[in-house]
């Protein structure tokens, strides 16, 4: 006999974690699709040179690499962006630009596996490419914002930043040669503080005091939109980059306040700056008001060239990603999680031997009305079949033995508050359509 | 530069293509979750050990199976049963029984690619596991039949069987020992005929020419249930396994009768054997009025001992699986595909560089409607936006240049027809929704 394991670093996902993983899929799909995102997917397995040196050392180190049947050098996909980057060069002319997808695909990473982090996990990106104009921007502000509140999230901040205003500030220190070292520096400003970020600038990049002094009197900006946005005026008056980067960033936060979206629900934040190199313009993070220290669960931003390993067309873009896998851990952590192991609402105990057609119909014309109804497939005793449907955390059960029927009726039992109730069957069940739909509203 | 390419048996899936894909998984999720079959998902990767000698000979050398970084004998999997079976048997404690699950997911066999199979692909499965009620039966057969209506064929027949019914026969001529040759003689009849197979029984399975008659004169029984339920209560009298699988083919069309199945879309077919050894009750499979010659399109069966590899704990079960690129390739050629390659319906060009705040709103207002709406992020010549929205499939444009705004109104047209209205946006734009969706009605 062989043992059931799963490998190191992967999972199993029982009914309880998949579906609201579905759920966030499904919510995920639909806001991207009311902006006219469209899905694609891309294969698992790419030649391995499609993949390698496209992220880090660590990537390459971390791909799942074989040689196929074929004597193929082949590895899995470690993320969604070099697929897509592949997948542009080759289809753009059959596509057309400006083409806007959706990919919510597995990938793998062999990384060393630690709490909340496995070698198989799901990405969830939207881009737009081939376009440079800001409509994409502040669209996919508004596509994070309705997400956010599509999945049931009603204190949140999407943080927005500009990476031509940073560089604009470098070039005017000239520090722009050391702008790697710089924002990998800054990024870690929340973690280890000011001081820290400062003797790393001038350890890292060489730079002076002063000029710490300047990047991080700029990562320290805070306030309203409107004062931000004076403010970096003043700081970066005379940098090309940095005026275009802070009229990027006033056009993108006036076009979303128009568009509805509330002031504390984006706003600008001078300090984000999102690892290194390929960011050239805006960029978002996302924070969970009530649960903010578990980092950004929503992020991108805009980069200038897709696919130039590929192809000589250039191919700019903005995207974003949702992070599943946290946003799930912050709802379990929020309570926001059903515990729940059974996607339909209705149970249907096998009461009376006797009666399995009038079960079978009763199922039918519950689910013709859009219930989802499970029929336990034995006539075993009423507590056992109740028992298991407190267990999967079923709504309410149907309860109908012989005498029942022979009246056209049922009990309807409400599996929360445990109130029973005598419902006609007649007219295609339609006193017990309402009443069930009823007792879900309440409970909703 | 790098060539942009895709391995050979892998492709990509354009929007156009991934559209109906997502739709139909939808759907299958939609029918599964209505009977309380609740969603899985297992590693891509499980330890080699698990996944070979499970299935034949063939798939053992079509996995993609490699060492991982920790030097493991790792294989992806190349279906979805197995990986259930290692599943079941580590988790059934916690699950408890019976366990419905369905299980929608990508497997890999590296075959030879030939038109219309790859070597990656989707299975999409749904089983009752831990119960041999004939009730799980009845349901596996009212969902196959609730999928396709869901799907949008009108036209189908789902085929019954019972493998005791063979069974019983072959025991009965004293033929069970060469149960295995006569099932695989008996699965060539629709494609050999009655002869070649007679023949190959008499050859490879040392029937007589009496006992090969008599095996096709089961196999060719005909007519409506109860004549075929007549003819097999005769043939079969006396032997026990026989006559329960003949009682269990009645009370399942009985009971699917009742519950509002019409004949013609469930008929007991005595012909159908399903393969080897796997399956020992109700077998089923499922083909199109409009193109049976593409084959089975959902197929399955019931099982006596899902996971006897993993674990001492009896597993009997019930399942069925779709076959999510034979029905598509079916629906292609049907006409039944949408020839679209965006998922929205509304496109909303950016005709006046000034008014983008006016568009955003005009979109939002949209999208809080239900509808899925693309504005166009570059305002382009009005021409050239519209023959975007043309190539993708809109099915409606709304124009509205300073002219129009300034009057609170603009310009719906119905992309189809060409018609063009002047609608008001006054109070949310409640003309407009109107208006948009009796086009979309009419069009659908």
């Amino acid at each position: 006999m062989i043992q059931p394991r799963t490998l190191k670093g992967f999972r199993d996902y029982l009914p309880g974690a998949m579906m609201p993983r579905e759920e966030l899929v499904n919510t995920a799909r639909k806001v991207y699709r009311s902006y006219g995102f469209a899905p694609i997917d891309t294969p698992t397995l790419e030649y391995a040179e499609i993949l390698l040196g496209k992220g880090s050392d660590e990537t390459d180190r971390q791909m799942f690499r074989f040689q196929d049947q074929g004597n193929r050098d082949v590895g899995m996909r470690f993320d969604l962006t070099v697929p897509l980057a592949r997948f542009a060069a080759q289809h753009i002319g059959t596509l057309g630009t400006p083409f806007k997808r959706y990919h919510i695909a597995t990938v793998w990473r062999g990384e060393a596996p630690q709490r909340g982090r496995y070698r198989e996990f799901m990405q969830c990106d939207f881009d737009t490419i081939g376009t440079k104009s800001l409509v994409a921007d502040i669209e996919t502000a508004l596509v994070i914002h309705d997400l956010m509140l599509a999945i049931g999230f009603e204190s949140f901040t999407v943080r927005v930043n500009n990476r031509q205003v940073l560089s604009g500030l470098l070039e005017k220190l000239d520090l722009a040669e050391k702008s790697t070292e710089i924002l990998r520096a800054l990024d870690k400003l929340a973690k280890i503080g000011p001081e820290k970020v400062a003797a790393e600038m001038q350890e890292a990049a060489g730079a002076s005091a002063e000029q710490a002094a300047q990047v991080l009197k700029l990562a320290e900006i805070g306030g309203s939109s409107d004062e931000i946005l004076s403010a970096l005026d003043k700081l970066i008056a005379g940098s090309e980059k940095g005026e275009t980067g802070v009229g990027q960033l006033r056009e993108l936060t006036q076009a979303t306040a128009a568009a509805g979206v509330p002031a504390d629900r984006l706003q600008i934040d001078v300090s984000i700056a999102r690892g290194l190199d390929y960011y050239t313009g805006t960029i978002f993070e996302t924070f969970l008001g009530e649960l903010p220290e578990i980092g950004s669960v929503c992020s991108g931003g805009r980069y200038n060239d897709l696919a130039s390993l590929y192809t000589n067309q250039e191919l700019p873009g903005i995207g974003a990603s949702l992070g599943l896998d946290r946003l799930l851990a912050a709802m379990e952590e929020l309570g926001k999680l059903e515990q729940r192991t059974t996607p339909a609402e209705v149970f249907l105990p096998y009461f009376d031997a006797q009666s399995l057609q009038s079960y079978l119909k009763i199922a039918a014309q519950l689910r013709g009305a859009g219930f989802n109804v499970e029929l336990y497939p034995e006539a075993k005793k009423l507590g056992q079949q109740l028992k298991y449907a407190d267990r999967r955390g079923f709504k309410v059960a149907i309860v109908a033995g012989d005498r029942e029927l022979a009246e056209n009726n049922c009990q309807l039992k409400d599996l929360k508050s445990g109130d029973s109730q005598t419902v006609s069957l007649a007219n295609g069940a339609a006193e017990l359509i309402t009443a069930i739909s009823e007792i879900l509203r309440d409970s909703a």
